[in-house]
This record gives structure tokens, C-alpha cells and sequence, in this order.
């Protein structure tokens, strides 16, 4: 009967008929990008673009506004006027980049989008647009390998007390876990950076290929990695409250993965690390729950005494790198040995075109404390690529 | 040494200044929405819009775009204009709306955008907003339950030769899986729609909501649920070859989940599902390799014949139900016995607010197949709601 083939048809015809003009404006099936230019990485399937130039390193974006005035892309910090030509599909090709992972936006006039042909990236506290810069041989390690094993990221839901509400974290479980159900592991907590959320590590850090390639090589001893979210997804009054994240942290969080995973328990087997201003909380935390966290890492965020370097009231500058090692962190710095009898590893690492700890790293140094190892990212910035780098330097040196 | 301070200082706030003027379009940190009103709980946090009124129904969206003509909000196929303030921020409120999940789109001028206030969500082969309508009791089900225990979504890479790439799903396991490490467990693969992907049924869907609660309730058995993407994400030479997805489910994904969960792999204890297309995607796959499953679902997806059913070159009309029931899917039904022998279930369902194949279904049990199951999803289309309220109606009925 007809019926039945009209209800089949208008099914599937209806639902692509009403995405048809949408679809118009993706970056499917359309002219493939010119010479030289890929697909980035990123995109959805399907998309030509934003297309990369692995040679020049290059991006070429493409939107399609026929009535927009002015449409810009904006990315690692500069604005690229777009060109309209006679279909109304706008584009540009960007200064060469960065290789690695970046945010871009859209601006279409006044308003800042999302490119939709990208997979969504959380960053500066909303969806955003990514584009992967090809690396050659050294993308490698962060790039999935077909001929190793590979572990698991796990989406996990947990109730949190004092959050009042569920929290949703990624858990990272070695390829072995499976196979040894009787095996315990040491356990590293892994914190994103401002604006971003606890998909960033997964997603924009490739934390899975990272770790399976570490571990496949021996380099790295099996561990499990629990990314949770550094900004506290619950109402404002919970939010504000100060030291929430590590209240959530020590009471409901590694509770729960305790409980949930076959973790070891004691200090020696836990870590704590976070990128910008997850390194902060990774000291406030771990410096305020010394029985807990045995390593330490602060990739692009390693703050002395947090905030407590602002200049007290009245005082004319902020305190000397000295004064701060007697005080930051209650004075954690304060004696050496003690802290290194503590803290087995606190790592510090930067890019070296962002701001740099060095001169304290030094001081610290100077100062008596052994177990500090300083890494630095040659020729990137406050991005992925320097925090990539930052986990593959990281993770080899703990737990042995 | 202001040094330290400057150093802090600048990357903390110097993240925040690059994205303030981003940070004005948010709806975050602005007046809360009217009473009534709450923001959605698609929202990434913060957002205070789209904001959702759960008496009502009703949702109401914002947009910060000062220098646009017009803007308006595609949501369940209509377009809303949105008005615009002195300060350059469009508003509007919709009509009722189904409950459940909506995905919805921003138009600025020429242009369908993102809502960058909600979480990101595939639909229409591009990343989308999402809204959820807030249900009464009836939503418990697909919603956190903090007093049950929960399984977990495991987010796998796994190389396919077929496709010639890695290849992502996500796996749920029940929350027993952990603690019963000789225990093998039976295996759903359930599909999305057109223009969706392998994490519709988790974001979406709410997958591990509706089997936490089945589960602990006694109403299903503890069960795997592989997710994949239906869309074939590789290059478009195998993507558009005929049969590719039963070709990697059987060949790839279905040896690589056997190897590494712990599944019971005959075909009394695998079933495959899928909505809309997925259910297409269904019929082919499980028709075409009976050995390997014995319980299916079609939800809002139900083709006779695939798409069979067109008329033949010169034919005045589509065969009837009859002929169909004759040579449909190399004449499966045509032997009503038989088919019972080796399906236990075929589970077909669709909304009452969307074409019905209840016809088919009556036809189909006229001629003798006593293994059918239909269900109607009340008062709604082809949409979320309808496909959480399949699962949680066909999952019970498998495996037992």
C-alpha cells in the first residue's frame, strides 16, 4: 500500500528536508579545500572545513552568511576579516599557528558563534569551536596508535553531599585494568583550566592516547586518571563558597573513586595536577591535605601562595620570592627537607612563549627543595600543546 | 618581587580580559529569568537561559547581538522572531512544548547558530542546542537517581579495518559489573537517528538514567549497551558503500566488545536496537545475520522492506502489506513460524503525534507472527521523549 511507503518516505525525507536549508550552510559535501589543505581533525565528519596546510600551517575557514555584514574568525588572540564572494559563503586563511589544539569563534556581525562544523569544545565557559594544527613525528604520543593496547575513559556520575546535587567526572582506566580484576592502582587527579570543564583533558588533551602510549612503553606504571570539573557545576551559593573544589575533592570525590575503583589508598599512591588555574587549586588542595597527596604537578599555573602574592593593604609592592617561601601555603616551603620529605615530586612547567616561574622555581631551588623538576615547552603558549607536553613530561615521574 | 605577582596576575586575568567582551554575551552573571522561569537543565552552568517554565511549558530564549537585523529561535519546526532591547539583547517565548529534550537553533540574520549556553548536542550532522522540558513524576526515570546504584559509560577507541581508522562508541556497563569480574552479561547495541552520533543515546537519550533505574527496580537484567555511530565516520569511498555498517558491527565491532567486555556471546544473549534510521540500520543488520542476534527494536524506525517498498520501474503503486509480508528483507516474514523460532522479540514503536505503522504491525500479526510488541508513546513525535520511553519499555523485555 502506498501507506506504507508514503510513512517510510516521509520519515526519512521529512527529517531531511527540514534540516535542507541548515544543511545548505554546513561545510558537507561542498567544493573540497585547495591544495595543500585538509580537513582539520576536528571537524565532524563530513566537514571540508576549517581545512589545515600541514606545511605552512595555515587554517582556511568558511561560513556561509549571505546577509551578514561583517563576519571575522577569531583565533589565538587575533581577528581575520572574512571575504564574501557572489554565493554569500565567507572565507579567510589564518597566519600560520601554533600545531596542536585551538579555540576559535565566529563573529557574524555583533555575535560571537560557534563554527558547528567542529566537534564542541568547552573553553572561556561556553561551547567553542577547535582546530588541530598537524603535527609531524612528535604529534605521535598524543595521537591514537593502533598497535598498542588501549585504556578506557569512563563517564561517571556521582552524588556529591556537598555540592547537593550530581557531579559528572571522566575516569581514565589503564588497558590492563580489565585484565587483572584483583590489581589495585595509584590514582592521579588531573584538573582543567579556567572556563574549560572536566571533558577538556579527554577532548582537547587526548589524555587516553597520551597514557595508553606512556604505559605501553613502559614509561609511565599503570595509573588511573580522575578528571573531574574545577568550576562547580551547582548553584551560586555552593560556588562561591571558598574552598569548595577541595572540600568536594576530599570528601565526596575520592571517597566515591576509592570505593568505585581499585585505587591504593595512601598518600604515596595519589597525585594531584592541573593546567593554569587548576594548578592553583592542585596547591590549594594538596597543600592543605598533605596526609593525602604524595606528587604534585602545576602545568602553565604554578601560583606562590595562590593569590597571596598581591601586596598587602598599604604595602607598597608585593612581597620578595624569599618572603614568600618563609609564608606561601602556610609556610609549606618553609623547611626543605621537610617538604621533600613530604612531597616526593612538585613539578612545574610552562610554555615559553607565556609567562614563566623560572626566577622562582630558582629561588626554590636555592632555597633547599630537591624534588621540584621544571619543564619547559619550547615554542607555545597558555594552550593545549604546552599541557599535552606538560602530561607526557608528568606522568613518567610518578608513582616510582 | 612584584615579578611573581605581575606573573600570576597576568595569566589569571589576562585569560578573563580576552574573553570579556565573550563573556557580556553569556547568559551568565545577568538578571535571572521571570518567575516561573528556571534555566534549562541543558544549560552549561551558569547560563541562566534558555530558561524553561515548567507550568507552562513554555521556554524563553536570549540572545546578546546589538548590531543584528533579526533574530529569531528554530525550535521544533517553527521560527520564533525575537525582540530586541535598548541594551541589544533579543528575546521570545515560545509555545507549549512537548516535554523532554528539543534540539533548537539560533538564526542571526542569514546564519543558524548554536546557542553557546547549552551543552552541545549532534543532531542534523552538526553540533546543536539542546533544551528539556521539564516532566513531572513520569521523568523520574530518565533522571539521576542518587538512592540506586550506577553504571558506567565507557568511552572506547577501537580500530576498524573495514573502515580503515579508529572508530569511538560508548559502552554501558551495569553498576555489578565491578564487582562480579567472573560474571559475562548479555549485549543491546542500540543505535541513534540520521544526523546524530554514538553519544545521542547518553546525552540525549539519558541511557544510563533509564537502565540504572530498570535495573535496580528487577524490571531488566543487568545488560551491556554498545553505542556506535550509525553515520560512518571515515572517508567517504567506505562510508557510501552499501552495507558498511553491518559490516563493521559484525566483522569489527562486535569481535573487538566480545573481546574485551565480558559479554555471553551467542545470539540468545545479543540484541540490536535503533531509532528512526537506526531502526533501518536494525532490520539490515539483524536480517541479514540471524545467527548472531535473536532480539531487535525498531523505535520510531520501522521500514517494511527497507525502503523495498517503493513501486518497482513501471508499477502503478507500492506492493501491498501482503506482498511485502511475502518478500520483504528476502522474505524473513513469509513464514511466520520460523520467524518466531528465531526472533523472540521484534519491538516496533513509534509516537501517536507522528506516521504510524500500526497498519503494518496489525497486517504482521494477521499472518501469524505472535512475536511482536508495538508501543505508542502518547502526545509525542519524532523526538527524544518518544525514543526514552521505547527504551525504557523495550529493555525490560529482553534477555529473559
Amino acid at each position: 500500500m502506498k501507506k506504507v511507503f508514503f510513512f517510510a518516505a516521509a520519515l526519512l525525507f521529512g527529517v531531511i528536508a527540514s534540516a535542507q536549508f541548515a544543511g545548505m550552510q554546513r561545510g558537507q559535501q561542498v567544493e573540497p579545500p585547495p591544495e595543500g589543505y585538509k580537513p582539520s581533525s576536528c571537524n565532524t565528519f563530513l566537514s571540508q572545513y576549517p581545512a589545515v596546510n600541514a606545511q605552512t600551517r595555515q587554517a582556511m575557514f568558511r561560513v556561509v552568511a549571505p546577509t551578514a555584514r561583517k563576519v571575522q574568525v577569531d583565533l589565538a588572540g587575533k581577528r581575520y576579516d572574512m571575504t564574501k564572494n557572489d554565493k554569500g559563503i565567507w572565507t579567510c586563511i589564518s597566519d600560520p599557528q601554533v600545531v596542536g589544539f585551538h579555540y576559535y569563534s565566529i563573529w557574524i556581525d555583533s555575535v560571537a558563534v560557534m563554527d558547528r562544523n567542529t566537534e564542541a569544545y568547552f573553553g572561556s565557559n561556553w561551547e567553542s569551536s577547535g582546530i588541530e594544527i598537524p603535527e609531524g613525528q612528535e604529534g605521535d604520543y598524543y595521537r591514537f596508535n593502533k598497535n598498542i593496547p588501549h585504556g578506557q575513559i569512563r563517564s561517571i556520575q556521582y552524588w556529591s553531599e556537598i555540592n547537593g546535587m550530581e557531579r559528572h567526572c571522566n575516569v581514565y582506566v589503564p588497558a590492563e585494568y580489565e585484565q587483572n580484576p584483583a590489581m589495585k592502582y595509584p590514582v592521579l587527579y588531573l584538573l582543567h583550566g579556567w572556563g574549560e570543564d572536566e571533558n577538556g583533558w579527554s577532548n582537547q588533551g587526548h589524555t587516553a592516547n597520551i597514557m595508553d602510549g606512556l604505559i605501553a612503553s613502559g614509561k609511565a606504571v599503570p595509573m588511573i586518571i580522575v578528571m573531574d570539573c574545577g568550576d562547580i557545576k551547582t548553584n551560586p551559593d555552593v560556588r562561591t563558597a571558598s574552598g569548595t573544589l577541595t572540600d568536594i575533592f576530599i570528601k565526596d570525590l575520592i571517597p566515591f573513586i576509592d570505593k568505585n575503583f581499585r585505587t591504593k589508598t595512601d598518600r604515596q599512591n595519589r597525585a594531584m595536577a592541573g593546567l593554569s588555574r587548576g594548578g592553583m587549586q592542585t596547591t590549594t588542595t594538596v597543600f592543605n591535605n598533605m596526609d593525602k597527596f604524595a606528587w604534585m604537578g602545576t602545568f602553565s599555573g604554578f601560583f606562590m601562595g595562590g593569590m597571596g602574592a598581591r601586596p598587602a593593604a598599604g604595602a607598597a609592592q608585593a612581597p620578595s620570592i624569599s618572603q614568600q617561601i618563609e609564608t606561601a601555603f602556610n609556610g609549606v616551603f618553609k623547611d626543605a627537607a621537610a617538604f621533600d620529605k613530604q612531597i616526593n615530586l612538585l613539578f612545574i612547567s610552562t610554555g615559553t612563549e607565556e609567562r614563566n616561574p623560572k626566577e622562582t622555581v630558582e629561588a626554590l631551588k636555592a632555597h633547599g627543595i630537591k624534588h621540584i623538576v621544571f619543564h619547559e615547552s619550547q615554542g607555545t603558549a597558555h594552550e593545549w600543546l604546552t599541557w599535552r607536553r606538560a602530561l607526557n613530561d608528568f606522568a613518567p615521574r610518578i608513582f616510582k
